[in-house]
């Protein structure tokens, strides 16, 4: 796996520069220059410390170069704390002095409008003619823990220390992140604010941090990501050697478009990205806390095999809401075995609670703490523990914390445990962090953290398949239909409906069964259609001079085979010649019946940032009402159809419940597969839906009842 | 309102002690016995304090009565950490002694088996006699911050005096809360650990609580309620007050017994608790943190007027994230007035947002903070603020914290702020908590405690109304029609389902509307069915001997007027006559005939702590599925019966939704109220439900098409 992931070589002089140039040094300690130049010489840098500034002079105990030219090797990366305007010439300088890699920390770029865009676009022209490659601008600058380096204006001291990378699209957020980690005693090991991305974006940066030897977790704050396919790609790869966990923010910021199907109205930015992320094995988080409780789980602990977890606690109340959230979390608890039961009971007083959550009592020492979780974690059933320490009335947590260590050090099962309390527990946690054993104040915090850890296990678990391509589709013919309407949608400047008919037929060409209504000339031609759309049919007389074409007898339901489509065929146009001798008569329509069954949606649309998405869920009127629909990138993954149809009502169902029998499943299957083909086959389909497609019993297959589609200029 | 709420005079001993005992204080510092005595020396209680210890001699520099009898005036509290052995006859002593008030501390009671239940027994039946009041056994005690009282053996110091009160179940979690707030600098009133309950329980302490001069918001941490609606008469009085948080535990621990009916398998005991919480206007938090996160912003802002929100912030990322929050938390963002957005653009530079969420950009200074938000609150469309403090690259959370005060405590608007960080806001943190303006360190948490203050207003807007027995419902009637089946299941000592004629009567006679099928003998008898159950009706022959009873012209469908009726009758009995001249006939079935319309489910149930509940939602066979379905406590009232119909997609859509019309929601109250009367009027009924009733045009009413009801023996 690990060989797939390559590293820019451009830009290793981020990740490991030889040697630093800050442009734009300065002596006022009231001046980002300076806290920049401080942060440098005071990280302890091991690689060589260059200062400009046209003033000259020293710094720090350095000589202040005049000019970018001037200063000696090595230097590969330069640091640009300047105003925006004059960033493009000293660019340049750099350029011509061989510089490879760009920090711009300075704004008054593409976020201050149409000026400082067109600056934006000069300074990445002169970047790309030097081959340099630029941070920024509008950025906070980068830190290495490890190397060690700081290269941002932020106060001091840098994080300590750790195993966890952190990404951000927003400097205010790593600003806080680095004080709030600070304050929590968070190791990091990267910290890298993009700012306006003109050239290194976020996808940019996961390769080297996922071969970097220090970081075991990946996290990214996320405002949105520049390629969506790109992106999906490199994470996917990255995210199978180690965890990515993002904050994606701007839920409801993104701009809705009209549209014209229940898809197109739910499919919002959201259900792309987190389509996106599933197929990436990227873990969302809903909030900054949540992203470092999970990373701090994931960077240290062991997988858990299955989602049975056994709770120690030496108090009750602790040990209920500990349940309460791993059952939430969709964990459960462990049923413990006879004999570990009966190791418990030789370990506890009797008034004990010997089974899951094993409440050991407000007297629990540290080597009953010890003792109980071994044999806890020696239990075959038991995937992992949650250990809960409360302030307890003999004991302190420190020692308990002693206790536990060697023994959760034993086990390959994770252990996360929850330290209640603060002023009383700084001990405990100080033993803890060190050991690398995830632990929270809250069971809630836990047991979340817990069931990340099986969601990871379970994303390890899927083997990383590529969607195949269907062979048996007609991809030219369907280009053929939809030529004339795109054609029209580009003359209009806007998207354009299909005909029903003419979408019933693309899904035909890409075997989608349909319920598509067919013109027969002749008794033969109708059988002939009969044969290919399957029996029962219905035959109906095709005339519009005639309007009640019932009650003429010109229509026919439910023949079930050849024999009585022929004789039909006759029979409707008999009646009719008596009823209307002088109608004109097309012939004959020709069309599938179906029986009732379970009604589903499949649909698919186009997100501009990670292109085809398909849609699964309970159609009907009250699609959007009902929410019950889930989305995928398409093509789609066997992998991914399973997702929906488990993540769904209307796809769990399809199994049967209570006396609705079970449907035609593999039909279902067969359906998304091909609709997410044609979605991505036809990016100028803008949106197409098939509400309902009926399914039928095992083994009868499925039918698209209505259709809807649209085409956009493309 | 606050007249009605009433303090057992009996309690005043545990808010207000004149004297207290400690009986078993020791001398051995690593003895409970020392900690609490230690404990109530350094509190600095007012009142007189008294040690009891067998052995006499001295702590603390005070004399130790080697008995209580001993002891001198005044003491009203004694506090046991004694052994639970030698309880009954200390208690006995105290009693004897005239104390009126008694803490037991010690464990060793019901929570150990059978024989320490008898000994809580004795101990319960011992202070009934000397009419003693009883906390505990098995808790950790009490705490008064601002009498003040520490009358716990927690180790020190304190928290600080606040205005949060907070009532446990679980001493661990007592002792972890009050380690935690002292990390925190939370800021508590009172801590009451409740133990075994014995006797006072959770509703009893919220009286006092409601009139403590010093609590502004009750805080419970719960595992259940001693009696369900003792506690929602309590509740809803004592939180048009003030408001209560509680934190209610194991959702999944309670038992899961055997049930017949949808209803019956979705109400577990977290419905009837929701249920219970919303009728009380008790705030249900998942987590400790989101308790205590909601309780400081109820307990100082101003509640808003309603849900639009103004952000302010300084960097773009947290002020996404803010937005995305408040939307999650169903708030909305404010739209700024024009007036409002031309005073932003006279204090902000160009380049910064002037639409919500504004950003004053990395450049903001104090002074455009306060101006800022001064603006902003003063915009009539704007309900309410939250304010984002990012690090600043130029100035400090200080400066800001000073300059937003003012500008807070100016307006009748609730501000709540997120400072991001850690180390560097800590006297931002301490100005903002001594002006009781509530703080978080990540906007989510802000934005969520705005919801909850709307939340609270939403209760508070709610007039307190007791719901109204209802007038026109045949009671005695329906007890002469379940009394055989009630003989029935007490004989067999097991509920027993009720026939569906019988339950079809039992709701006509509550007046709900069925499809209740009834037998006519006579053509006359017929017509006075039909007339009663509403046009067109439905007539078929009754006799077991006929078996296609259609197929022989025994059936007649959608009668629409007496003379069809009467007609009709006979025609079925002509016909019957002459296909099967000998079949005895026991007359002709009569029943109502509804159109199609939307359909719903209506159930009631009986709750063991809550007792009748009721049921609403989306109905037929995948109700567990689809789980849109909502409780109310029975009976109900008018707010209940809207907010069923507005938290269920049923319920909303009876106003009709695309090409849905309208249904006759109206009815579906009716319905609604008369099966929560039939509920609340019989506690046999273990179990009712219509599913589906199906509810028709407005104007034409509802039937219950499907019924079913179970009685249990009581």
């Amino acid at each position: 796996m690990n060989d797939e992931i390559r590293v820019d070589p451009s830009l290793t002089p981020f990740f490991n520069p030889q040697g630093i140039a800050l442009i734009g040094a300065s002596a006022d300690p009231n001046k980002l220059g300076y806290a920049l130049a401080r942060n440098l010489v005071q990280s302890n840098y091991p690689g060589a410390l260059h200062f400009v500034n046209p003033k000259g002079g020293t710094l720090l105990g350095r000589k202040v170069y005049t000019n970018i030219l001037e200063v000696p090797e090595p230097v590969d990366l330069a640091i640009l704390l300047v105003p925006a305007p004059s960033i493009p010439s000293l660019l340049r300088d750099c350029g011509r002095r061989g510089i490879s890699a760009a920090i711009i920390g300075a704004g008054g770029f593409r976020e201050t409008g149409e000026a400082g865009a067109a600056l934006e676009e000069e300074c990445l022209a002169i970047a790309r003619k030097y081959f340099i490659r630029l941070l920024g601008p509008n950025c906070i600058g980068i830190m290495d823990t490890h190397l060690p380096l700081d290269a941002t204006f932020l106060p001091p001291p840098p994080p300590r220390p750790g195993d966890v990378a952190f990404i951000s699209h927003s400097g205010a957020i790593m600003a806080a992140v680095v004080d709030w980690a600070r304050g929590q005693d968070l190791g990091l090991s990267h910290l890298i604010s993009l700012g306006n991305q003109a050239d290194i974006c976020e996808t940019d940066v996961l390769a080297p941090l996922a071969l970097d030897a220090h970081t075991r977790v990946l996290t990214l704050y996320l405002e949105g990501v520049r390629n969506g396919r790109r992106f999906v790609q490199e994470a996917a790869k990255v995210s199978r050697v180690k965890p990515i966990v993002a904050l994606k923010v701007g839920r409801f910021a993104s701009g809705q478009r009209a549209v014209a199907s229940h898809t197109g109205a739910l499919a919002g930015r959201e259900s792309a990205f987190n389509a996106a992320f599933w197929r990436a094995g990227v873990i969302r988080a809903e909030t900054s806390e949540e992203m470092f409780d999970w990373a701090r789980a994931l960077a240290w602990s062991p997988l858990p095999k299955g989602r049975a977890i056994a709770i120690l606690t030496s108090a009750g109340g602790p040990g209920v809401t500990a349940a309460d959230a791993l059952e939430l979390n969709g964990m459960q608890l462990a049923e413990l075995k006879p004999e570990t039961v009966a190791r418990l009971k030789e370990i506890l007083p009797s008034a004990a609670s010997f089974h899951n959550p094993v409440d050991m009592l407000a007297t629990a020492t540290p080597e009953q703490y010890a003792a109980c979780l071994n044999a806890m974690l020696l239990d075959e059933g038991v995937h992992g523990a949650l250990v809960i320490i409360p302030p307890l009335p003999m004991q302190t947590a420190g020692a308990v914390a002693k206790a536990l260590i060697p023994v959760i050090y034993n086990s390959d099962k994770p252990v996360a445990v929850t330290l209640m309390g603060d002023r009383l527990i700084q001990e405990a946690i100080e033993h803890f962090r060190a050991a690398r054993i995830p632990e929270y104040r809250f069971p809630e915090r836990a047991a979340s953290a817990l069931a990340i850890l099986a969601q990871r296990a379970d994303f390890l678990a899927r083997p990383a398949v590529e969607p195949q391509p269907l062979a048996d589709v007609e991809r030219e013919k369907v280009k053929q239909l939809l030529q004339p309407y795109l054609e029209q949608a580009l003359a209009l400047r806007e998207s354009v409906s299909l005909p029903a008919e003419i979408t019933n037929q693309i899904l035909d060409l890409y075997g989608v069964p349909t319920l598509a209504i067919r013109l027969a000339k002749t008794a033969q031609e109708a059988v002939q259609v009969a044969e290919q759309v399957g029996y029962p049919v219905a035959l109906k007389v095709a005339s519009s001079a005639i309007a009640h074409k019932s009650d003429i007898g010109g229509v026919l339901l439910n023949l079930p085979d050849s024999e009585a489509v022929a004789q039909g065929f006759d029979v409707i146009l008999q009646n009719v010649r008596q009823a209307h001798p002088t109608a004109e008569v097309q012939g004959v329509y020709v069309q599938r019946m179906v029986p009732p069954g379970q009604e589903v949606i499949v649909g698919a649309t186009h997100d501009e940032q990670f292109g085809a998405l398909v849609m699964f869920g309970s159609g009907g009127v009250e699609v959007e009402a009902l929410q019950d629909v889930n989305f995928a990138l398409a093509p789609i993954t066997d992998h991914e159809i399973e997702h929906l149809l488990q993540t769904t009502w209307a796809g769990r169902k399809l199994r049967g419940y209570r006396n609705l029998p079970p449907a035609d499943r593999l039909a279902v299957i067969d359906v998304l597969r091909r609709i997410a083909q044609l979605a991505a086959d036809f990016p100028q389909i803008e949106e197409i839906e098939i509400n309902p497609l009926r399914v039928l019993e095992q083994g009868k297959g499925a039918a698209a009842v209505d259709v809807r589609a649209r085409l956009r200029p493309l």
